[in-house]
């Protein structure tokens, strides 16, 4: 390991990566905020007539098929392929994948025409997505769809096969979080379940990752990794002061992205919790 | 009365009703968290290729007119009569009927159209809808704009004829809250002023109201006034905490949300005030 | 002087002006809630078949070009026609222009067309606007990016050419603001570096510079001078609640928009710090 999650957290501050975001408009304020938090720098920008135009002129760009329609899924094409053209890290959300034929179908024809640094999803939108490979070597019908201790071993394979299929990182979270590469694979154990209780908690991760990793081109793997340690810590204290404010997740949310704002490298290095595979 | 309003919130903790909205994209964030915060869970969608297909994964639908295009209205459409064929309670703000003709009239079309478990809107809006009907026995225009004692009973009369003609629950907010079907009028004398001072409340209650009718489908008259009591309980229990802590209208709008997130039984049946008429 | 920025302040509170924004999906939540917080109302409303109308029923418009697209540029122009013909106050806020051609030839379009009130935009936009006016007399390629003291002259020459040129007042935040008509400038050292820690600052105040000119129609330039002061001491109070709660960007946001609603005229007066030159 040439990096560590904590240098990637400080070359995210020193260099202020610059985001494209072609995202929903669910989370659309959420994500900007997290990236301003985790010292990032945000546009959002979907029509096709300045897709491309944006993305030249950021360092990074997320892709997030939430509230997707034909206007945006032809700009994250437009971007997608220039991020490619000039060698730009590109992160794709493949939000709801599995849940309706458009986003299916949006979602497998980016991953296959896109090349992504990251794929960030749940465990059900990545095995949608895998599945859809049409390959003998598809996703194992056996990885049932939460990731426990009990069914680790299979998932952490089927992170690091659909990572070596894309040619990306395949990063998952969930309560166990597995962010794989087709060789190794970072098991994450930070976070709190009240992450579910707020929209935005996948979204906002991806955008952070974005963030990371092109703040950190050459450690993909490393940086999407120091990304969800950040978000982990960051939910399980929000949870601790929501709890002593008797707060509801509305102030969850709050905390949430002031713990990203106010993480730094010791902290993350003394409260990180994982194991590399 | 074979269920009450704490039977009705127990049911949406119980069951988790997964609600697809069609939403405006002011207030979207907020009604995603409070579908949370109820108990139920929230997907947004309003492209024509994917609005019935989300539909039908769903348990209910809530659709709300705010920052409608062409699109949107088309989605409103496909999503509605998919939700009608398959027997799902749907929803309808019709924010902003009387403001605008685009407005008014897609309100009326969708009603007319689509068979809706609840209308909820103010005051305003509702006499919009009903004036448009056309029909000799019209909006009595001596209901005065706003709801007080001294014309309540004019309104509730009003808020039952509008759900006997379009077999509906009305569920009309403000400083006395109104949710009648053709029989039976639940007055609620819950919620603060300081709720109008933020955007969203009116869109948060629809929202929160499509839970409830989902997870409670032989009750939507219970389930409605259930909503209608649990919003206003914590618009009273948010401004005490925003008094307290000295905050402004985004501080209520948070505790808001918190405060429905942290809303259980005993404090509901112990705090709501309404009576049935 | 006829009038002081306290008495810009009381007029938006008692007058109430109603709102019509044109603005992008990430700050739009922020912008209705910052527009009641200090006092006026907002209505979100961008469909080409709408939007005049809408416009019609409000006191004044507010144009953000951020997440334009081709159905909402058309809908800004409708919108803007008919407040121009109205005589209600326009605002526009060129968010990004400089960052795509479309961004840029619309805000260029836009101000050719559209006769605005107040333009407010950073120093970058406002320059890509004048440069591209193609006059001779074009804007002075000395004056540096951000405004210092030390420039600080040559910018304000900058803001009331470019308030001259278009007949409009040029209203320039930043470290020091400046808003200025042909004739003179308010220089506002108001503020607090992590305004620019939150995605929003910018579209917020422009939001509310659009109800402070429509509540002060006779006083432009004193209306957004006042709007500038009440949101850089907002952001000053806001920075010590965050510091005192040790939270981070995120409740920043939310004691920025509390700040303005208990904003008064005491306090504007006490802590604005401006000098006109």
């Amino acid at each position: 390991m040439d990096t560590t999650i904590e240098q990637c957290l400080e070359q995210v501050r020193q260099t202020v990566p610059l985001i494209h975001n072609i995202t929903n408009y669910v989370t659309v304020n959420d994500c900007a905020n997290i990236l301003l938090a985790c010292g990032g720098s945000p546009i959002m920008a979907d029509d096709e007539e300045e897709a491309a135009q944006i993305t030249a002129v950021c360092g990074g760009l997320n892709i997030n098929i939430g509230t997707l329609n034909k206007r945006t899924i032809a700009s994250m094409f437009l971007a997608g392929r220039k991020a490619n053209e000039l060698g730009h890290p590109a992160v794709l959300d493949p939000v709801g994948a599995g849940a309706s034929d458009l986003r299916t179908d949006t979602a497998r024809r980016l991953l296959e025409e896109i090349r992504f640094a990251v794929v960030r999803g749940n465990i059900s939108e990545m095995k949608t997505l895998a599945a859809g490979a049409g390959t003998t070597k598809g996703v194992d019908a056996d990885v049932a769809d939460r990731v426990t201790e009990e069914n680790l071993d299979q998932a952490v394979a089927f992170a690091k096969e659909f990572a070596s299929r894309y040619n990306t990182v395949a990063a998952i979270s969930g309560a166990l979080d597995i962010v794989a590469d087709g060789e190794r694979a970072y098991v994450i154990r930070n976070g709190h379940p009240v992450m579910a209780q707020i929209t935005g908690s996948g979204c906002m991760l991806t955008a952070m990752t974005a963030a990371y990793v092109t703040a950190n081109r050459e450690h993909p793997l490393e940086a999407a990794a120091a990304a969800f340690c950040v978000m982990g810590i960051s939910g399980e204290r929000a949870y601790e002061r929501m709890r002593r404010e008797n707060g509801g997740n509305a102030s969850f949310r709050t905390y949430l992205i002031d713990e990203v704002y106010k993480m730094d490298g010791q902290v993350l290095m003394r409260e990180a919790k994982y194991e590399v595979r």
